[in-house]
This record gives C-alpha cells, structure tokens and sequence, in this order.
C-alpha cells in the first residue's frame, strides 16, 4: 500500500479517505443499535463517533503499526479504540458547562441534537468502550498487549493526560498564562493522546519501550505542531471548513500560540517542530513514509 | 480474617470497617495532589472518592477473591478501581443535567463544592483511573487476569451496564414503565457493577467462567434485593442518615419497585431474592460466610 503512491500528497489522501472508511465501517459494527430501552444512547454514540473526523489518531495508530509490520486490519480495533475516546472528549468538551459549543463537524454537537444528559452518558459510554474494545482477545492474542494498550491508553485520557489538559483550558479563561504553561496544557489536552497513538501502534508492532524513544519524540513534537496550526487555523481559518465556532479563545482572553508567539513566529515554530519530528523518523526507511506525511499534513491543513 | 467472627453482623461490621479503611488508604495513595494547574482535578477526585460511601463494591470483590485464597492485600488495587467507577457514576449522575442532586454522603456533590466542568472532568478522570489501575501490573502479574479485569468492568460501565441503565432512568420520568421495565433498567443501573464486583473478585481468583455461575446468580439477586431496599429506604428512610435527597422518585413519577408492588411485597421480595442469593453458595463452606453476611446486610442495611 505505501509503495504505490508517487508523492507525500496522493500517499497521504489515499491514506485519509481509507482509514475514514474503515474507521466508519468498524465502529459501525461495534454500535450496534439494541432493541431496548436504551437504543438513544446507542444511537448518540453512533451520531457522534461515525461519519465525522480527520481520524487522524487512527491514522498514526496504523502506519506506526503497519511500520512494524502489522496488518492494517489488526490494528483497526486499537484504532477505533483512540478515536472512541477522542470522540468522547469531544462530546464533553462542548457540553454547556464546558466549551458550550454548538457545532462539530458542521452539524449540532450531541447535546443539541439530543440532550445535555444523553451527551454525558454517551461520552461515558465511548470512553468504556475504548477499553472493553482493547482488552477483547479479538484486539490482540497476546493478553500482555492488550493490557499495554490498555495502560497506554488509559494513562492519556486520564487526570494526567486529556482530561488534566482540559482542565487546565478550564482555568485559562481566568488566569493570565505564559508559554511553558500554555505548552505544558496542550501537551496534556492534544498531545497525550497524539503520542498514545504512534505508542499504541508500536505496542501491537511489539516494539519494547526502549525501542519507542524515537517515536514518543516524533509524536511529542507532531502534537505541539497540530496545536500551533489549530491556534493558527482559529485564528484565520474558514469556520465552514471547520464546521465548528472559531476565534473563541480570543473572545474568552485565553492565551495560545497565536497570541503569544504571534502569527509569523508560530508558524515558523510549527514548520520547525514538523522538521524536527521527521528527523526523528531518520533511522527508518520507505516503512516510515507515511508518518511523514503526516507530520507536514498537521501543519498544512485547511481544517 | 473470617474465623474470628462470632457472628454474621460482627463479621460483617468488622469487615466493612476494615475495607473503608483499607479503600481510602490506597486511594489516597493512587492520587498524589501534583504540583501543576490540574492540582485542582485531582483535589475534586479526592473529594468525591475518599471518607464516603459503605464500599459495597471493593467488599464484594475482596471477599470473593478471599473465598478463592486471593491475599485481600492482593485484591485491593481491584477494589479500588471498581469503587473509582462508582464514584465516578455517582459524580455524573448527580450532575444538574442528570438528577440534580445537591448532596451526596451528606456533602455537597462535586458540582456544587466545585463547579459542574470540574465534576464532569473528575467523573471522566476516575473512570480512566480506574482502567489504568487494573491494566496495571502492581494489580496482577498475570496479564491475561489484567484484561480479563478490564474486559469485565468496561462491559459492566458503559452503554450495555451502568450507563444504559442511567439512559434508561433518564426515560423513565416521561414514560410509564412496567416491572419488567424496572427490573431491566436496575439490572443494568445497579446490577451491572454488582455483579463485576463478584465476577472480578472470581477472575483474580483464577475461577475460569464456567466455574462462576453460581456467583453470578448470587450477584443477580443480590443486586435486585439492593434497589429494591434502596426504593423501600428512598420511600420511608432518613435523609440525614442517607446523606442525600430521599422521595425523589414519587415527585418526578418514576415507577419504581415500592410504587408497583406496594412496600409489603417489595419487602418481602428483597428478602426472598436474599435466600435465593444465599442458596446459590450453598457449595461452599464457612469461606463464603462473608458473602452470605453481605446479602443479608442489603436488605437490612438502615442508609
């Protein structure tokens, strides 16, 4: 599959529209809609997880994978694993007393198409199912794998990872922040999940921890470049292409790249960070063509 | 531990004692307040997580693992993660958008000593916690034990276990349900989390599945019995004792066990479930004597 694309752009696009593909099709067969009482909470979760998304967690989860030697299909659960629990942040994350956002994907976020009650149930359901999809022997044979996923995985979401990040944005609207804290917040809000990604695809590619210092430093800097570009695409992005508000964190006063870098520095910073990510891949040959690429599409998306 | 007891309410006193304390010791230990903006997520965990609650829970798993010759030391890291999924349960549940609830372990609930984005990241950072913990191998050795632990508690969490149950509850203040309805929705409200409790106790014990049938059908009725008295306590308790709201259910008409079947046959019916619990050990000796002390404190349980 890396072999026949000519380019960084067709290997990438033919990458995206296929993980998005697959990604829909699983987590399609994973959700099922019972006959019972609780069939609108299934039905939430679906509205939510399928059919929207760069699947950009997915995508690293695989190609890291696929590096190692894994068969895409192997890796799809971990993967729709990551995007469930991404997925479920997002549902939290815009909920009234949080970001109150209305809109995701171009459509009403779940609270407005259904309610406030079924969003905090079916962002609770997707983050356990992140985990009962993980620890299920159709993920991995091996049991230690999938406790690592597991482990990996549940460190990122947690107070130290995702969910610490987020509160950290909670208090930004209050307090003045610097760069290190604004880093060390989108370090835990983006970051930990970006790196638990290419970490859970080196743990199904049985990659030792000592093996992965060069991917934790790979993901460490995609993940600061993805949320420079995100500070720089609220700030003069085009919200249809978004499909979200923008331009809210200047509106809260809330410190980010943009406004403490400034537009030319955080792009420049950005560009330097994709560099330097790829670098990282310098031990790695063809194998590592796709991580590349997605390392410089973070930075030059649209949306 | 279990042959020094005269008595099942001295046995049972002694050991809901000793697993409060033992519970918040650990937990205590597992949430080091950092030194970092998100100090403030994990202060709100510790409020809702430690000195509250009987510890139902752990005292189910810790006793069946013990019945096995599971060391309680051993067993505690479990306890501790199926007692973090409740209190994160309890966190949302209370939440305004869900049942609203001001106190909870006659205490102001996390929303209302905090604020509701705090609640609702504390709920989501306990219920990762909780995965984390069990994926652990401090909490086991065997890695197949840590994600059998972890396949059983996320399938009894999400959308099919607690959360359908709470999805359902949410339905029930606009819809007339029928005792079969009730019954449904508290097997997967209450029973669901019950019933890992015994079924993850049994997994540290090495009890392969078909060797756990009568403990799941002890964990069924004792899990009915449980909403039942809680119904009866919701009907005719003390608020200062319960430490929370009472009599809700009447003013939102909500169906529940009392109001089908009348306080003298719910009674009867809770009690009944308990012999059947208790009949379902009858192959083991004086090393479920715990478990039979269990069943029958949850009918006659005061709060």
């Amino acid at each position: 599959m890396v072999a026949v694309a000519s380019a960084d752009g067709d290997l990438l696009a033919e990458n995206l529209s296929l993980i998005a593909r697959d990604v829909d099709s699983l987590l399609d067969s994973l959700m099922p809609v019972p006959d019972d009482k609780h069939a609108r909470l299934i039905e939430a979760m679906r509205y939510a997880a399928i059919g929207g998304g760069k699947r950009l967690r997915p995508l690293l989860l695989v190609a890291t994978a696929e590096m190692y030697g894994v068969h895409r299909e192997a890796a799809m659960r971990a993967a729709c694993a990551i995007e469930s629990i991404h997925v479920y942040s997002l549902i939290h994350d815009d909920l009234p007393s949080m970001d109150d956002d209305d809109l995701r994907h171009g459509r009403p976020t779940v609270h407005k198409a259904y309610d406030e009650a079924t969003a905090v149930l079916a962002g609770d359901s997707l983050h356990a199912m992140a985990f009962h999809i993980l620890s299920d022997p159709q993920t991995s044979g091996d049991p230690f794998v999938r406790a690592e996923l597991v482990h990996t995985l549940a460190g990122a979401s947690g107070a130290h990872g995702m969910a610490g990040g987020q509160m950290i944005d909670m208090i930004a609207e209050s307090e003045e922040f610097d760069l290190r804290t604004v880093t060390r917040l989108q370090q835990l809000k983006t970051g930990a999940l970006l790196a638990a990604s290419v970490e859970m695809g080196a743990i199904l590619g049985r990659v030792p921890p000592e093996g992965r210092a060069h991917l934790r430093a790979y993901a460490r800097d995609i993940g600061l470049a993805f949320q420079i570009a995100d500070d720089l695409l609220d700030h003069e992005g085009d919200e249809a292409k978004a499909g979200k508000a923008l331009r809210k964190d200047a509106g809260q006063g809330k410190q980010t790249f943009v406004s403490l870098l400034g537009i030319e520095r955080a792009r420049e910073q950005a560009k330097i960070l994709v560099e330097q990510a790829v670098g990282h891949l310098a031990s790695h040959g063809a194998e590592a063509d796709l991580l590349r690429a997605v390392a410089r599409y973070i930075v030059e998306r649209d949306h």
